[in-house]
């Protein structure tokens, strides 16, 4: 058994390593968005030309991230959403709701202060989690039967 | 032609009422989440009984809440979700997800200080404004093909 | 909004009663199988003919039952499931699961004897109440917003 | 063709091993629950903290558990679900519902005495057998065309 | 509860009106294809202009009867599928393909020296009838819970 | 049996009314996109305001188009497609995709001379017309079984 | 690109041999039902154990080989549906009914005097044939654009 | 992560070539309709025999055409539909339609003449190009982040 595992969210810390490091020897197969910002925020009119509105600019690069994003949520057997401490990161609760309408295993990860704000997308989750190797330890959990420690 | 519409998110200003008024007469059938604040907050604990974890009380309340949410966003054509200018609001963003995940037309609606940050919820959408009236006015060409004034 | 609910589980006390009564004045449409034991036990040889093993005197039954089951469950926005003192209640578990995988909004019903053993179940429902009246309450504050007094 | 076999139910004897076995050289390929009671039980506070409620105990480790079940499920041609002597199982009958939901070929697998308390999960199966070896012949003949003996 | 109900298949006898008949009173909804036999082998020309090749000429009509058919199917909660003593009648197992494909309860009607033949569909069923009114029978009980006499 | 009937395609000419003269007292609920040529192409700027770019000016109004034209489309049991003698009429084939896609019943109307442009559209279709009200007369046959003339 | 073909219908003759040869050296995964009649008929009873009714009988063995035939229609691209001059064959038009409603590339393969009979099966085909070489040919020519000789 | 990326559209001109060679060293997995032009347009008849008219030979073709098409678009995380300089190209339009409904991530590839008359197709569209190494950039970003020099 294969587990698909897409890690959405936070961009900013290595939280996705330490997840990946977690799970050596794992049957995991990761996926994730493109985590360089810049990249990320210019893709469309580095690609397709420039843009006057910022509005059209913005909406041409999210629009090429979302063939990616997609992707990697239909594929996933397992969706990790991240939540860091800055930023609004709207994209990564809609990351959560997509993956929650399809029936996917969510798994979120934030700190103890964005607990109330988080309620509706715990709600919808399998596992909620304040540290990475928390992830790790549920894919190892699920994968072999194995409990840390 | 009945249009089911379903308007989620911020619960603080009268921007459904606008809406909602700006349609009148309009073949048009509303739903929207549990807006009183407090009730939307306590719901779980008054009903089922006391939680010691704030994780637990939040838990019980937003699983009741996403009976009404879900039912509501399942059985609609279109989706309206705004965003306000406080809160993190990510049980908006969520929602822009799930109803963008099950196919829904997606109208999104919020100030231009947060473009940048929800330019992946943007990109999903069939339109998004700045004023409530706007969505109004699509609904009515949508239904009568009048367009404003 | 109507709110189509399904009442499974358990027959031989009146708890559907007491949801529906408590429900009176709110907009919903209540479904639920054959209550009546013997009917629903002898329903497929009745109509069918005598059979002279048991399991497919069972089999024909069951399956007349399960046109009228499916028919309920699909349906329905809510699936309320009753797990009784007595009995394996097996059909009640299985009527769970399959509303689980249809992402119906479920609501499970037991006494605190049988938290454990049905940890799966509850794990799946938006709401684990063990009297019928939070039911009621439930469908108060869902259909209308309001929390009881 | 290869079969995706997934094992739910009883895990007190070899049943499992059994049809592993009896398949042997079928191009088979089982999934099963994690299927060592206590870290079954104890999964969800192992990783992710105690709780004081046996209920959140229950429900963290049902949740993580989950996670398993529904990608074994999803993914199976063919559920196989053990109903054993003892225990509620209502686990089994959840999942049976649940692979029934989704249109999964059913296999039910008990003894004699419990066949009218399991006529509705019975009457949504391809096949009831009583004794694991069946099983394995089923997935034989269903392969190869060879009947046993 | 509305049950809607598909009768497909033969077209030479009166069993629909038997059906319907048996069911006066109950909150049922019929429909059925085209069972003018002329009308129905020979609309596509009838409407869209005459073809050489019988081959076409049957083509025509055929997709045309489609367009009722699938909608019958389709929007039913029921389909009975009758088959009588004469011809091939393979639009009668087609349409049971169709129905079980889909999750449609399935009712199916035949003599008993159709048996054997019949059996793939028959296993497909959740109830086989040798005579009109045991359907309306089962109708009556899946509505109101009374069995006949 | 209430038919809803969707007419997508050519805006220019008087077909639409043509068939619903000529579906005059059947069972039938038409839809249609917004036929005033020049709403349909401003609505988007109309509402949301000024584009300096063509593209984005059209991007707006196609999207806002499309808040009904799905809407049309995915509740339509038949999808009626009309390709007129002017124009690209891509909008037309893309319906016709999108309907064929959901597993509608389609109809396409179109003359002579687009017969081998348009062979891949009508072989996903279930009948051909060249003429309105051929349409009609399908839509009888449909619903009463009754042949012209 | 691999094709999965699934070879439904008629077990008397050579044919599935002859399009397995005749689609030699295509990339083309081929599967099919059960074709020895004697174990097909009777695999229910010889692993499930004796049943005095030839109506149990047969249903034990038809469900047991549904197993296999689902998994084939289901995983399959296309379903070639096979006619032969004899029997009933209602099991073959239940599959191409199955095939259709789940919206898989139908092949259908029959004599020229079964033409009339079969006319609703063939309007839900993309192919009507008469000899098995045509089938091969049709494979070749979509996994590989050539055409016959 | 392997992309499955259908090429559909004109036939006339290299642009696929163009696109499969900027993307040489990438994960992506290409299918494409049949494109030689005279055996598409008589595969057929080639295979089935002459028609006399004309919409049967166009519709026989099409048919077999579509064994292709669906198996290629059903099958992709991506289509690319290019509309080139000549003809009406509906079948394009179709492709488009029919992969939007699918929820596939749509890019379009077109010259800026054609952009009113496809704002329906491009509104449907994750990226509008004019020039192939545009979408074979897309294709290397999505699949690794980079961006053209």
């Amino acid at each position: 058994m294969t587990l698909k595992v897409y890690l959405s969210g936070e961009i900013h810390t290595g939280w996705r390593e330490e997840i990946i490091d977690g799970a050596a020897g794992l049957d995991v197969s990761f996926s994730a968005p493109v985590t360089d910002h810049d990249a990320s925020d210019d893709c469309g009119v580095a690609i397709l030309g420039a843009e006057d509105k910022k509005f059209w600019h913005d909406n041409l690069g999210a629009k090429i991230n979302a063939i990616r994003t997609r992707k990697g949520i239909e594929d996933a057997d397992v969706v990790v959403v991240r939540f860091g401490e800055k930023y609004k990161q709207w994209n990564a609760a809609f990351d959560a709701g997509y993956a929650a309408a399809l029936g996917k295993s969510l798994i979120v990860l934030h700190g103890d202060d964005h607990q109330h704000a988080l309620k509706e997308v715990d709600a919808a989750a399998l596992a909620v989690c304040q540290e990475p190797r928390k992830v790790a330890q549920i894919l190892q959990y699920v994968l072999t039967g194995n409990l840390p420690g």
